[in-house]
């Protein structure tokens, strides 16, 4: 039987600031990642959503991004490995600390932004994250763009590599996703993202922006969280794949 | 026969900024409080520290502080229990990852300045630090002002606290320290200060300013490392004390 | 003839979040104050928030706050005047020069949450401000709650003083509002709060809670922007005091 | 007659932490480029830095950096034109409302680390710092590497260029310095120093790491100040120079 993650980012806001429907996507999605207080979250936003994932029988996963609050760590940063061991491990263990409060353990994490994007395609950043989840707990998986440099260095480390596909990104040949600013390079229909996923899950492969059948691993999809309808549509896509006869489940 | 744990503030560099001589005192002291990120500190510097610590063989606790790092974590700040809760634990959450990386394992915490000075006299915000100590991990001993709040939340709720004193400071009556700006609040000379702490040690009391001979009970005596000459001054009292028989060593 | 002005806080947002219905709110009001990056705000909000109220004739003001972006400048902090009128001057010229960018003046300031109340009380720190606006430029308003130390420490500079009333909120018979969390503190019908600003303006008094009536002087009247609705209640506020005669522009 | 402005960066601390021998370098300089809060500095710290300036003489300018406390602004951000602009004259302004409160005015504005860098290539980041500085005051001076695109953009925007050459650094065949990590990349003697600040100013040329004579203009030469005995080398730079008949000065 076929089965797929469904994951999404959440508690991304910061003080009084609120950003995502986090309350209502919640019910639709096995796994969610939360921000660690760098790109967004923090200490008291970071214990609500866990509390909140843990309501809902959701994955708990650290979503640990680079220092930039302002440009909500998706402007990319000169950092070094060390940086970014450093980072990665220090959010994580935030968030450990702040779940173990509430009786959860972490499953996962997945590295956010400009950080997620440098280590996908960076051996050297990608190495350094899986080090520091390593560190922090041998256990646990690392989410990582499928076929990347992240998914790579989870599997030399002999930690679990989650591998990620988007359901509502086109692919180039290359197995990069297509910029946003290109035409097709986002699914609007919610039957296109489905059967794109269903054939990524029950095929391995995709079908690229300019034709070519592209083999992948897809354990887990990504669910943007900040768009508007975001919830509607993660509702539509579960039970699309459900009524495909894939199952929607965390990774175990 | 008599044992007192020496500890100092570590680690609180941020940056490129560094503060404090923490290489040259870490040769003296049985405890370093490592600051967390708040206050002071960043992942970089707090790695930095543990190793600095696990090489001198030297106890490492998490020193966790209000966010407020243009203020040192020195101001008061209108905070909630709930918020003490979460800022702790992320932070202590934050330095056991980073040490655990380094193969080191927190044996405590101190909370810092402005932070420390509240929870000495408020029950509420103490309970949320002693709360927020045992879930992140139950055999983390407390460190607080000797009599304080915070000692008295730390044994209700079941976690070892470690009483602290000042040997360079007078103390009042009441317990509290001379503040700073009155006549005689700071002792300088390092013979009057090995003399106060090995009343403390070994007859359990203070002389106070005004003369009374107040009880207090000293299981860590605090070193200042961030003034002039701080690394004398540690190793000056740490042979004054072993010359006058008393151990000098963490606490179990 | 009746005049009253109805100023309301904005770019209260930062990087990728957003509070309040600014684009909205503008349409009904006279002064708009702009937070300066310190409580919330940052250079592209500023600048697209000074924009926003410049097409829409509205006049231009700093709001600085607290370096408290996690508590939004609602916590009190321990801060001396010397910190108060360097953060302030410092907020104040950060959006002259971006308004000056614009091609527009600011016409006022008003400090924000824990600085506004913690003025109202405090001379020294009235006085801080006070002076920040001075040395900032001599032709500043500056906007303090009706009776308070802020509107003293501005008269006795020379500088002209916008006192500021609540057309929402219950008053106690010192002149102080009442707190929230006392039953009758929010007045949530259009028509009450009308009424008492009418007479607020009309007679310079207002009915406290326990049925005194208070005199005060009401330039302008706060419109809150971080409520549900607030737009529509500001658009109610406004016909409804035209209706009963009072003419609505910021003070000149 | 010859004549030459020596320039540094100076209070660039934050809170507690300090950095520099400000006030012994501020003897021997003749321009003061003053850290805004972005990557170092704080508004007390702006506040002492201009009076420390002021009492020497020396010229005030600005110093805006990214938004990078961490990394000291010295790491490479993904920053737009807007981006630039905007925090460019936020921070201009802050120190303009600063150094108005101490009766200064500015003369200059000079970026920080990688966004002098990035400047110093891009033009389009170069114009963004450029408008700004025209919009905060069309009389300020913007300092820049000598030949490269900030000069051009202040020149095309018709604000004065001052530009700024190396006297420790050795210079490539293209006009940029040789990377740090090269050797030769570092002149450590004073005199050599002194010599080629020397053919700098009297010839308008630098002798290049490959023997190439590269034209230049040098108009101010840049006194680090972060490194050991930087006040002594600022010293002996300037009296070298004097002795070899050239006047050091701000520019006018």
């Amino acid at each position: 039987m076929f089965v797929i993650d469904l994951n999404c980012d959440m508690g991304e806001g910061f003080g009084i600031y609120t950003v995502g429907e986090d309350a209502e996507i919640i019910r639709h999605i096995t796994s969610a990642n939360i921000a660690c207080g760098f790109h967004g979250g923090d200490p008291a936003v970071m214990r609500r959503t866990v509390r909140l994932a843990a309501e809902h029988g959701v994955a708990v996963g650290a979503h640990p991004g680079l220092p930039d609050l302002a440009g909500f760590g998706r402007r990319i940063m000169e950092v070094t490995p060390d940086d970014v061991y450093e980072m990665t491990l220090y959010q994580i263990g935030a968030l450990q600390a702040i779940a173990s409060g509430e009786g959860v353990r972490l499953s996962h994490v997945k590295p956010h932004g400009a950080l997620y994007n440098m280590a996908a395609k960076s051996r050297e950043l990608a190495d350094a994250i899986a080090e520091a989840v390593y560190k922090a707990d041998g256990n646990l998986m690392l989410y990582g763009l499928s076929g990347s440099q992240l998914v790579a260095s989870a599997e030399r480390l002999g930690i679990r590599a989650i591998q990620e596909v988007f359901g509502d990104r086109s692919y180039e040949n290359d197995g990069t996703l297509t910029p946003r600013h290109k035409p097709g390079a986002v699914l609007s229909q919610s039957d296109e993202v489905a059967i794109q996923v269903h054939r990524m899950v029950t095929e391995g492969k995709v079908k690229t922006r300019e034709g070519h059948m592209l083999p992948l691993q897809a354990d887990t999809v990504c669910i943007h969280g900040d768009t508007a309808g975001a919830a509607r549509h993660a509702a539509v896509l579960r039970a699309e794949l459900e009524r495909l006869g894939i199952a929607v489940a965390p990774p175990r």
